[in-house]
């Protein structure tokens, strides 16, 4: 219990480090009434809003707690409360913060651009830290309380059971965040797009457009709560599917069984130092912005590697000895244990050492460099394809768009090779238990993600706080230098995302063949054929790789429908009130907000639902047809169709939207003719395409894939309990 | 063999009927000396590109022919010359006819719609009659001489890899075909809208741009022999595989493998005949022109039913004999032997009747029915997609993009759903060989269907002659309202042969296995573990699913790059003859023909080997990583991944794009200002990013599935015989 310990020291850490890192933030200048009075607007609209999604999530949650509590009992109920609720909570601090330091962020821009960096990054810092280390509190706490408090062995099923409802419920909480927010910030920034610049010629974050407020409540909530709630889920996922796989795939005595589980925990609280650490390099030398931000990332991931292999060493000792084979050390005793009836390790006939796994979440480790370096060559100005939509952007909205969709198709390519050579790569070190540590390692750096991630909607805030209070043109052009970057390092989190879902989806499929195999007796089938000549897999393929094409469809009309809400109303403000348009008087923004608020919260509820109840559907529906088997043989092969879709889905939308953005940017830096040349508004086109795609529908995809694997662990779980 | 005589007999009847109907045509009036000026260039851009574009096909398939003739002998390469250049020959006939009945058509429409409808459709229906025809004739021919005149077993291994061979020869001309084929139909058109109604402002097909012969061309090549050339290839990979998993997978004498190899033929030729006899319903009445060609086709699927009957108790003659099990009835002895020792079925331990066949072939022709109704409401101008995107238009080029981007991501849906049924009910019924008989029933309509797609270039060139030689202004209306169809006719054929790749991928996918197990010896390896468990079937599967997204994203490439050089070309003669805008000189056509030539067949050339290099390179890798056995499931997994992915890509790209285009289409029929109004503008947009959608990388996924599955047959066939 002693690594638990340690890890949840981590976590500890982590939460005084977002604590003080508050403190310094509030104490910065809020800047004058005029930009108070801005922020406190956005403050409360943003508030309203988590407000009512969470009290719409919340009846959900409900109804999914009071199933669970019928059919896996209190344990269970409990896990997936916490998850949802630390979910909700990661979401709900990111935001208020993220609404306090815009305001700051803007006002430190004034003098300089290091005040106006450290400030923005810094409050993203509070919420990457946050995220990592409730995430790592809630998995070391429900392992704490189950295996030391109530004394179950670690492989028991209700350690396995608790620790998949804590996923569901960070997951099941996450779907609506991401969905809800990212509605609601696309929405809100499509509508204003189209009135304001297109048919009032208004610029950007005008005062007087009415929707200017509910754009930059947006940021918050969407790119903000709803992607902080996202790498939530992400992480306690991962760290946890980690460990249930070790109880499920690892043949060892308890006492060993407990190290190697504790082993993810301590690697997650390790890499929290670091990460901490990483924060303090973000400093403007010579260099760009974006070699500020990459100081820290960089300096985190290479602080991480010494760190684990400590980690992995106090944990097992000899790095050397093999696990689940010969021998297996336990600290606790601090003897070599050498019992042979603990059988070879149940990894797909693969042993391993200490130096496998070491070597396996070094994979991960290089998996999330790979990752940022290709969405950076992918989504940066400098690279050829953002370029290359800037030029297209020469001849049209039609070449625009045709060029940034084929970026977004070939994005997929270099993702999907690199995830091919560290599964592989994992596998044949350590077999399942390999590539489950790559993924733990690849999430251990989530803090660090996230705080660059977080930082975009700060400064993209403070651009428009600076428009709106009228300050000096300088402070605009430092903000929107800030803002420029964030483009690339929010495309980054979303490719991390769903390359983690990726390593995790061949993990919890082999939990979830496992499980069948355990309780075939309870759930009185015989073995279940998953071999590709069976057509009931391929029919599961099939259904799997529907659900991100359906779920995109939702996301992207979701958007449409909600921004011409947004369209109509502001019309009317514009039309009823003469005043606005002269500077005379002030629009109503909360009515839009308000507006906005509905369409999203009514819009995120049916595809959020697609992946909760789709697997359900297919198995009894195949079962049904062609007996239970089938049914889980569809079922298990869903799972895999979701993620060989969907990763493809997801890379290509969230890369495409980054390089669209970025190539109006381009031309608005003076390439191609610059700012209001046809080829700006050809990149007009392009970037609104790509909003809906990056920011809502691509991004979601990945709790999708995760909801649609625990449902379907959670299903075999009732049907072998109930 | 008396079967196969008589599927001769009607593969015959096709070609003579294209032969009368061809002189029906040519018979018709050609126009007046500038129409036929016109007509002529067209004629003269189309062979010159598709000389070219067959000479540099012929370099690679003469390369390929070398490497069969050296690993698998001379039968398999005759097979792959014969499948190549018949494919050729397809696509160039219908290319030739149509090129004549384009002026004929425009001609006919000068005096009434019914005139223009009937030579178009004509036309049409030669090329359909030609792709079942030529496909029929070739697998008996092949079949035929191997059976009766050398006289090997119909599951012999020569059979087996000379109808393979023959179905890589049509796949391979096919993708390159289509591709290239589709890049100068689409860089033609998009340079032409850009430079003409964008950048000049005059209408389309105006004869002062020096791009409207090659848009013109483009219909022919592209529309026109690209797609005979796919729909040739499907016809005979469906038909000649469905053969080789009989020959694979039932365990019966020769006699009765014979005649139940025979069935697929004889079905291919009653459905040739009421192929034949639905053409000559299509007739305006009172109703729609859509009505009319719909009339066609419901008159030869209903017909299709009693034939496929009589023809499988022709064939089999009891038709509740059991087949592979307790007995078999030999037409040729007209004696019911119940040879136990045949054993049953080896079709996933089905065994199957008459019936059963039967009833798999209905649904195969429900599916049909299906696909044509999906795509009808997904592409018409009458339901909710295409007026969700019209509506979407009056906010903008963005909203319109987004939803048609929505559409084509929602389009995959129900066919991914009817494709699951049809695979469920048909397995269920009678196994692999069940779904196989229902891909052949969807293909055994093929002349028909592709009749109905021929019909739209044909229509497509009319109106530009019309609007070319200044005919009046009627008879550009009734062109007009017979191309409006061809969005809708043309989405159905894409959305039909990529159905068809999903139904044949699992009969291909069983035909691999099959051959694994029997070659085991051969390939010197064990059993190949296809479970979904292994993570080299997930890697596989990752690797299948890229590439239709780096095809897809090849293709759209291509199509910017080339239509950039037109509108390079067109400024350019703009610039040096300001005559050709005043109208008094004449642009250099040939010139922009030349341009689009060359750079479709320098662009296809890639993105062609794309698909028969990748599975020969990952067979390779991952055996040297992880053993033969893993490399061959890795490859197998492939095989699906590519289906998988490819589904969705292809149908999401063919809806979406003719969506956008009858969008447009929808308000130039005075909807939502009509004309000329902001929302025409943002359609238009649409419209041009559905192009390479729709027209070029959609369409060439399915031929591009195919290679990659035969590809694999075909490593497989030179590792065990080599």
């Amino acid at each position: 219990m002693s690594i638990v310990y340690i890890a949840i020291v981590c976590g500890i850490v982590a939460v005084l480090y977002g604590a003080f890192t508050s403190s310094q933030v509030l104490r910065a200048s809020p800047g004058d009434a005029r930009m108070q009075d801005i922020a406190a607007a956005i403050q409360e609209g943003a508030k309203a809003y988590l407000g009512r999604q969470y009290t719409a999530i919340a009846i959900v949650g409900v109804v999914v707690a009071v199933v669970i509590a019928l059919t896996l009992g209190l344990e269970s109920t409990v896990g997936f409360l916490i998850g949802a609720v630390l979910s909700g909570v990661a979401g709900y601090v990111g935001m208020n913060i993220s609404v306090r330091a815009n305001v700051r962020t803007a006002e430190a821009a004034r003098t300089s651009l290091q005040g106006g960096l450290t400030l923005a990054f810094r409050s993203g810092a509070i919420t990457g830290m946050l995220v990592a280390g409730l995430g790592l509190l809630s998995i070391c706490g429900i392992f704490w309380y189950l295996v030391a408090v109530t004394g179950v062995a670690p492989n028991d099923r209700e350690v396995i059971d608790t620790l998949t409802a804590l996923a569901f419920g960070a997951s099941l909480i996450s779907i609506f965040a991401r969905l809800g927010g990212g509605i609601f910030t696309k929405a809100a920034d499509v509508g204003a797009d189209l009135v304001g610049k297109v048919e009032a010629g208004i610029p950007e974050d005008d005062p007087r457009n009415p929707a200017v407020i509910a754009d930059n409540v947006g940021d918050n909530v969407g790119d903000c709560a709803g992607m902080a709630a996202d790498l939530f889920e992400t992480y306690v996922v991962t760290l946890g599917l980690t460990m249930v796989s070790i109880a499920l795939l690892v043949q060892a005595s308890s006492a060993e069984l407990l190290n190697l589980m504790a082993l993810p925990l301590l690697v997650g609280g390790v890499c929290i130092v670091t990460s901490i650490i990483g924060t303090y390099m973000v400093r403007l030398g010579k260099g760009s912005i974006m070699g500020a931000l990459y100081k820290g990332f960089w300096t985190t991931a290479i602080l991480s590697v010494p760190a684990i292999y400590f980690a992995c060493a106090y944990v097992l000792g000899d790095m050397n000895a093999v696990i689940g084979g010969a021998g297996f050390l336990d600290p606790a005793s601090d003897a070599l244990t050498t019992e042979a009836a603990l059988g070879s390790a149940a990894t797909a006939g693969a042993s391993f050492t200490g130096m496998d796994l070491f070597w396996c979440m070094m994979i991960g480790l290089g998996v999330t460099g790979a990752l940022v370096w290709i969405t950076e060559y992918y989504t940066g100005t400098n690279y050829r394809p953002v370029r290359s939509i800037a030029k297209a952007s020469e001849t049209g909205h039609g070449t625009n768009v045709i060029q940034g969709l084929a970026i977004s198709l070939e994005s997929t390519a270099m993702p999907t090779l690199v995830i091919v050579i560290a599964v592989i790569a994992a596998y044949q070190l350590a077999g399942i238990i390999g590539v489950a540590f790559a993924a733990t390692a690849l999430l251990a750096l989530a803090g660090m993600v996230v705080a660059l991630d977080a930082y975009g909607p700060v400064t993209d805030n403070a651009g428009g706080i600076a428009e709106m209070a009228g300050l000096p043109d300088d402070v605009r052009e430092r903000t929107d230098a800030l803002d420029a970057v964030g483009n690339t390092t929010k495309a980054v989190t979303k490719g991390y995302a769903i390359g983690s879902a990726a390593l995790a989806a061949l993990v919890l499929f082999g939990a979830y063949t496992t499980d069948l195999e355990r309780y075939s007796a309870e759930l009185g089938i015989g073995v279940v054929d998953f071999s590709l000549s069976n057509p009931y897999i391929i029919v599961g393929l099939l259904l799997g790789a529907l659900l991100p094409y359906l779920f995109g469809a939702f996301g992207m009309t979701a958007v449409g429908r909600a921004a011409g809400a947004v369209v109509k109303d502001v019309r009317d403000q514009f039309r009823d009130n003469p005043g606005i348009m002269a500077g005379t008087s002030r629009p109503n923004y909360g009515r839009t907000v308000d507006i906005v608020t509905r369409a999203a919260i009514k819009e995120m509820i049916v595809p959020s639902l697609l992946p909760v109840l789709s697997p359900v559907a297919v198995f009894f529906v195949i079962q049904a047809v062609a007996g239970r088997e089938q049914g889980f043989a569809a079922l298990g092969a869903m799972l895999l169709g979701v993620i060989v879709s969907g990763l493809f889905v997801a890379i290509s939308m969230t890369s495409g939207g980054g390089a669209w953005d970025n190539a109006k940017k381009f031309i608005e830096d003076g390439n191609h003719g610059g700012k209001g040349s046809e080829a700006h508004k050809a990149a007009v086109t392009g970037d609104t395409v790509g909003d809906p795609y990056k920011d809502t529908a691509g991004p979601a995809v990945n709790p999708m894939i995760k909801i649609t694997n625990i449902v379907a662990l959670l299903l075999l779980a009732i049907l072998a309990g109930g």
